[in-house]
Formats: C-alpha cells, structure tokens, sequence
C-alpha cells in the first residue's frame, strides 16, 4: 500500500466517524421537533453544542490536513475520480472548519437549538418583539462567522451562502432574479385575465387518519424505502437523516388534503434523495449530497413536476377516492389537477403556488443581505417586510405570525439559504424536461403511475454521484446546459395558460 | 477560592459534560425501540460504539483523578454533605472507568445495539438458535469486562452487579431469596384452597386509543409531568432519560387492559423518580437514581402498592368508566381489584402476579451466574431454562419466545440486573409500610386519589436526594430498619387472603 492508499483509508474513516456525530446531531434536531417535550429545551440545546464542539474539534484535527496532503501530492490521484472527489470535498471541508474557531461554533449551535425554540414560541404569539433580542444574537454570532470564512474582497452574505451552495454569490442571484421576476409578475398579470380554477377542493374538511394514509400511499408509490425512513408530523415539514435513517416529516390542515400532500412529496423528493446515494459512500463527500439547491431540486420536482400535473392526477384520483371516500364527490381528475394549479399571491411562502412562490425567497434574498451587512436593524424587520410584500406581492401583511415569524430558517442561523430554494425550482424544471426528452415523455409514465424509472433516472444522474461534481457541473452534466430560468418559465406558461383557459 | 473550590467546579463541569453524552446516548437508545426504522441499526450500533468511547475518554480522563485527589484532601470536605456525596460517587464512577479498557467499551456498546437488534428478529421468530451466537459473543464480553472490574476474591458475577446495584452480591441475594421462594411458594399453596378472582375484565376487548386515554389520565393523575416527559409505544415499556425529558412507553394489547395499566403506572413510578431529582444537580451523582434496585421500588410501588389496591380501584373505577365505556360493564371497583391480583403461575416475567414474580427472577438469577462463570454454555440455555421453570413454576415452557428469548436484557449485556427486580418489590414493600404510618393510612389518601401526598413524601425521602447514600443507607434512613422481605411478604398475606378469601 502506497502512503497515498494508507492516507486516504485514515482520511475516510476519520471522516465516517466524524458523519456519525453530524447524524447523531440530526436525530437530535428531529426530535425537537417533532417529539422533544418542551422541558427539555435547555439540555437538548446543551447536548447540540457538546456535539458541535466535538465535531468541529474533529473536523479540524490537523491529521485531516496532512492526510489531504499526501493524497494531493499522489501524482496518480487525478485518475482515480472517486478518491479525487472525496479529497477535494474533504479538502473544502477542513479549509472551512479551520476558520471558524470552536468557541464560535459550540456557541452557534446552542444559541440555533434555543433561538428555535424561542422562535416558535414569539410565533405561536404573533410576537415578533419576544424574539427581537434573540435574533439580534443570531446576527452578531452570524456576522462573526461570515468575517471568519469571508475571502478578500468577499461580501458576508456571499460567505454564507456559499455554505449552502457552492459558488453561489449575490450577484450571480441578481442577474439571475431580476427578468425571473419580472416574467413572474407578468405572467399573473396575465392570468388574471384567464378564467380562476374552482378553488373549492382544497377546503374540503377531510379528517387527519385519512389525508395521512392517502399521502404516505403516494409517497410509497413514488418509491420512499419505509425499511429505511419514516414520516411524523411537524410544524414545520422537513427532511433529515441519511442513507438507512431518512425522517420526513409533513403536516396536516383538516381542510387542506392538497397542502398535506404537496408537502409531503415535497419531503418525499427529499427523501428519494438521500436514500439514493450509496451506502457504500455513507460519510464521505461521495455519499453527500451536493448543495441544498441541488437538494431542493429533487423535492420541488416531485411536488410540481409530478405533483401537480395533469397526468399524476389522472393516476392518483383512484387512489384519493379510496382514501378520501366522499370528499371527492363532485371533484374529477381534471378539476383536482386544475385546483392544484390556482396562482393566488399569499402571505406564507410554504403555502404559495409555483407562480408566486420565487417572489417570496426574493423577499428574503433582499432582506437578509441588508441584515448581515448590518445595513438594516432587527429592530426594523418587520417593516422592511411588510413593505416588500407590498411591493412584491401586493399584500398587506396582517400580523408578524403570517409576515416575518413565518419561518424557522433566520432562528436556526441560515442566512444565505433562502435563495437555494428559487435555484431549486429552475434546476428541478430543467431536469424535469432532460427527463422527459430522455425518457420520451414524463406524462405517459406518470398517468400510469410508472414513478420507478423516473426516480432512477434522477439517481442515475443526480442521486448517485453525492458531491462528484459542483452543482453548475452537474447541471451541466444532467441538462448539457449551465443554469437559467427557462425551462422553469417555458414550464410555468405552457401549464398555466392551459389551466387559465388563455389561448 | 481554595484549590478544593476550583478543583471541585472543574469536577462538576467535566461531570456535566460527560453526562450530556450520556442523555445523549440514552435518546438514542428511546429511538431505536420507538421509532427508527430497521434500516438504520447498523449505522445506529456504529452512533452506541462512538458515543461510549468518547464517554469513556471523557470519564478516564486523567484530569478526573487530579481534581478528585484536590478534593478529597481538603480538610473540610466532611462539613459538606453534597459536596462529599458528589465526590464520592464521582470516585467510585471514575475507579469503575479506568478499570475498563477504551476498545471494550465501544466494542460492547457496539455489539449491545446490534444484539438487541437480533435478539428482537429471533424472539418474533421465536428462533433462539438464530440469537446463540450473539449472545455467546455478549457473554465472552461480559467476562472480559466483569475480569476487568472484579477485585481480588470477587467473583465475576459480583463485579458486575454492583454497577447495578451498589453492594449487591450473590450470597446477600441467596440469603435473602431463600426464604422468600420458600414463602411465596407456600402462599400459592394456600391461595389455591381459596376463592379464585373472576379473570374475565382482564379479556374484555377495548380499543387501543381508549385504552390510551384511560392509562395517560392516570399517570397524569400520579403527577408525572408531560411538560418533562412523555409516553410513547415500544415491544418492552421502559423508562429513559433524566430531569427536563422523561421517556416513558408502555404498550397496549386489545384484550388486556390491567396489562396496560399495570406497564404504564410501573414505567410512570420510574418517570417520577427520575423527575423528583433535583434539576440544579444534574449531571452529578446528586443528580442521579441511587441504584437500579431503588428506581424499581418506585415503578414497583405505584405498579402494585397503588395500582393494585383496594383504595386506588374506588377512586379509579369512574375513571375506567369514563374512558373505558361498555366495556366497564356488569364490572365493579371491587370486582376489578380482585381480578388484578389474581395469582396464576405464568410464563412471562413482565406480565406476572405479584406473588410468582420474584420465581422468574430466581431462575434469572440462578442461571445468569452460570452463564457468566462458564459453568453453562450457551447452547444449553433453553434446556436450563426450561427445567428451571417447571422446578419454580411447575410450568411447561412451549417454545423459545415464551421461553429463554423473553427477556431484552442479556442481549444488552445487562447480566447481574435481574435481581435488583425482586429488591424493588422488597424495598417498594418496605416504603409503602413507611408510608401508611407516616402518612396516616395510604388507603385514605389512594381512595380519594390524592396522589401528591404519596409522591412528595417519595420525592423529599427518596428522589431529591439522588445518589447521596447507598441503597443500604438509604433503606435505613427512609425505613429505620435494613432491607428484608418482612414488609412485602406480610403485605402480600394480607392482601392475597382477603382476595382469595381465606379466613
């Protein structure tokens, strides 16, 4: 065995054992969500920073730096695109984790585990003023870390986002955001002179036990591994977990049935994800997943892509009307499809439809750049909110629950992460028409409820390659295309003005 | 400050730290029987493994034995009675660590996440050959392990008792069970001449979701907090996690409501002593149950002191009614008392009578020792264990599953546990006899369901005072008198005779 081989076998293992904390960490994250009584608050925020700490001290050992070193100088490590993509993530892994100093990072995460809490207690208030003082800290220790990880000449916010997505940088966003937008508001100018869905479905009052098991027999059948996940309830949905532990979580509105399932496929693509990388990469760069846009891409997919097209709908109104019995009186395949697809501008962005959604990450995007850079106070978010969404969104917002407390996201100190969710949304349309051209047609597979061979298609292409490739390559790999809003938009148009009735 | 003061801070923070590991450890140990799906196990034993080697580093840590060492020569650490409590249990946890090498310790950990794993595949199967080998490697651990504690002329089985119980021996044990399966031996004899309790409640079909409400009301009514705890389902109840974040479960068949019942208020006894120490001692022997035999007293007590009563039935009965319905019918407070201490020799420890529980320890009890000191190979267990429990129970055991693979414990590694059962029931016996009289008849208070009388007087004479003294000590102040078997079996005479109706 070379020096390079020996090297590279301590590097993934101290990095297998290193994951082994993160996804501890990740259990405990999901239990506070979803099942940690309120008392425990103090001692679970106690036990992520104990965990943070001794994940950073590993992360950071300077074994790992050495390690990197005699795998850089390998002269054949070029040939082997397996090794040279762990060590390369590795290698970005360790160069971060060395500017940010342990204090900083045990304090984060003890002030991100109780902020949270403190955050869902100010929003079951409708008290942006209780929460006030904590996300000034979040700020301060947030502004902390991006001088930390900042490059010369690099903005704060750009630091941080690029946590999430690599390469990612505000001023690509702007160029990216701004004729984004400006299609968006025209094409709801333009619906609005079309003829509105029959709305009526989604307020049909349908009891909890069956919307659960209509919406776990959809994700069963697009292929979520039950043996190695599961799916509980939340406030808020999310995904998290890897490999044989992937928990979802969704929710339920006793008149809602199509936000419960647009949620829960929306997880469920999350999910598909992290079961499709390989087992075999379990703690490694190979077996991680890419970016979180690239992540988003996979949920937004299966939750509009498939989720609200004509042909799902025409596979799955057999299935609703076996669990759902008398709620779907009155309701067909088309109308469901048809109500699914309302472009209704709204106070709460996981509530928005696909036409109106962008425009509230848009929000965010102006918001917490202007937060980080310090230009605007906590003490003035609400109003700055309040007035975008006026400006954006042309709605008046009520009250800080349904304004700027909606989201977890600032609480558990994300800045820079909101925009991964428009990049979801055109990387998951661009895939989505890869798709259909390679596999001659999503509509005929999904009206037959054919979900296997696109799921492998995506990890085929997406799933299994974990951190190979940056996410402009792998889009340019999958898509034969750098990123842009396109296909998302020829998407929108070509499904809208056919709901819309516009010629 | 002196050097004693800084050194005994120090004690205590590194203590703290060590135990959010612990807590740590223990969620996910909840979440292995609760809800992680199978998929996860083997990364969840790999989780087990690392969690307790970094405990185990933290606790051998040699600054441990300095600080100890400051503390334990200052002249005025006897005036302090917490601090000398404190420091004496952190001796004793600290000599119990370094007698234990790191490897041995994550590879035990390790192999108790997997074996419980197939120790639970093979009982479904009822299939003890399929779990022979895990446990043969469990118990050649074991020996290592009990090899490394044991002090000169202490026998394995010793060594490893005490960690349960401290002070426990098998010769102790063999004194005090004698008598005692001799007694209880003859009492069965004599219930058999009296009138046998109708059993027919405990058959009535009642659904899950009542059977519940029913069970969560009274434990709620003990005064266990679900605001630091809460209930959920597992193949074994049991009872998990310290101060803000008690896990209990319990588990519910259709036909056996006292089943659940009886599960739930014993795994709500253990979460009320768990939630009776004192928060402020966290993380420190103050801060934790003094042994395992004295944390089942507590179960044992509400379980069967309370739950089995008289004066507890009066108060219940419209309870059960409420919640129970029709099923409550042509039954009465009085019928359903004598039906919960119906005495019937069976074959499954967890769901036994009062009166021939402590028979399926002794057998536990006898062949654990074996098992640990060579004398029996594991492939003979189900053998052993059969001939045991026709010569303690005159029963014939059927197979495996209602045999030698009922029990989690071996497959867990927890040899010598077993017996600190029957010093719970002994010790429950003994406070509830305290109690009466100090609390001027416990049937009073139990018929009017003033349970926090009871409760507050277990918690200021039991659980605030955490590991302050020995069990033996313990037992002594609370009671006046050493432990025997005088209060449980004159409690078991009186209240069997009057069952079954002997004069």
């Amino acid at each position: 065995m070379s020096a390079a081989d020996t090297a590279y076998d301590a590097l993934l293992a101290h990095a297998r054992e290193t994951s082994l904390l993160g996804s501890t960490s990740a259990l405990l994250a999901w239990d506070q969500e979803t099942y940690m009584p309120r008392g425990a608050g103090e001692v679970r925020s106690q036990q992520m920073a104990l965990l943070a700490q001794l994940q950073h001290e590993r992360a950071t050992d300077s074994r790992v730096d050495a390690w990197l070193a005699t795998c850089e100088a390998d002269p054949h490590l070029a040939q082997d695109g397996d090794r040279l993509a762990n060590v390369r993530g590795l290698r970005r892994d360790y160069e971060r984790a060395t500017k940010l100093p342990a204090r900083l990072v045990s304090e984060l995460a003890e002030l991100e585990s109780k902020a949270q809490q403190e955050w869902a207690d100010a929003r079951s208030r409708s008290n942006y003023r209780r929460f006030q003082p904590w996300l000034e800290r979040m700020i301060a220790l947030q502004q902390q870390k991006a001088d930390c990880l900042k490059k010369p000449g690099q903005s704060r916010w750009d630091a941080l986002a690029d946590l999430y997505e690599p390469g990612m940088n505000a001023k690509d966003l702007r160029t990216l955001f701004a004729p984004l937008r400006e299609h968006l508001v025209a094409l709801r100018r333009k619906l609005g002179a079309g003829k509105a869905p029959d709305e009526s479905f989604s307020r049909v009052m349908i009891e909890e036990p069956k919307q659960e098991a209509f919406v776990r027999a959809v994700v069963a059948a697009m292929g979520f591994d039950f043996q190695r996940g599961r799916i509980d309830r939340s406030a808020h949905p999310f995904c998290t977990g890897t490999g044989g532990d992937v928990r979802l979580t969704t929710r339920f509105h006793k008149d809602n049935v199509l936000d419960s399932l647009g949620s829960t496929m929306h997880e469920g693509g999350h999910g598909l994800y992290e079961q499709g990388l390989e087992t075999k990469n379990f703690g490694t760069p190979l077996g991680e997943a890419v970016s979180l846009g690239i992540h988003e891409s996979q949920s937004r997919l299966w939750e509009n892509h498939v989720g609200r097209s004509a042909a799902f709908w025409k596979w799955c109104w057999p299935l609703a009307q076996q669990h759902l019995g008398a709620a779907c009186q009155g309701y067909t395949a088309e109308s469901v499809f048809r109500t699914a697809n309302v472009v209704q501008p709204s106070l709460i962005r996981v509530e928005a439809d696909e036409a109106t959604y962008d425009l509230h990450v848009m929000v965010r995007f102006e918001i917490e750049q202007t937060l980080i850079d310090g230009q605007l106070g906590a003490s003035n978010l609400p109003e700055r909110w309040n007035e975008l969404y006026r400006e954006y969104l042309g709605l008046q917002v009520p009250d800080d629950k349904n304004g700027c407390l909606q989201d977890v996201h600032w609480s558990c100190g994300r800045f820079g992460y909101f925009p991964t969710y428009t990049l979801g949304n055109l990387y998951a349309a661009q895939f989505a028409a890869t798709a259909d051209q390679a596999l001659g047609g999503l509509s005929q597979l999904l009206e037959r409820g054919q979900f296997e061979t696109l799921r492998e298609w995506l990890r085929r292409y997406v799933h299994v390659h974990g951190r190979r490739d940056t996410p402009a390559e792998l889009c340019q790999r999958v898509t034969g295309k750098p990123l842009s809003s396109d296909a998302f938009l020829a998407h929108l148009d070509r499904k809208l003005t056919a709901v819309y009735q516009i010629a």
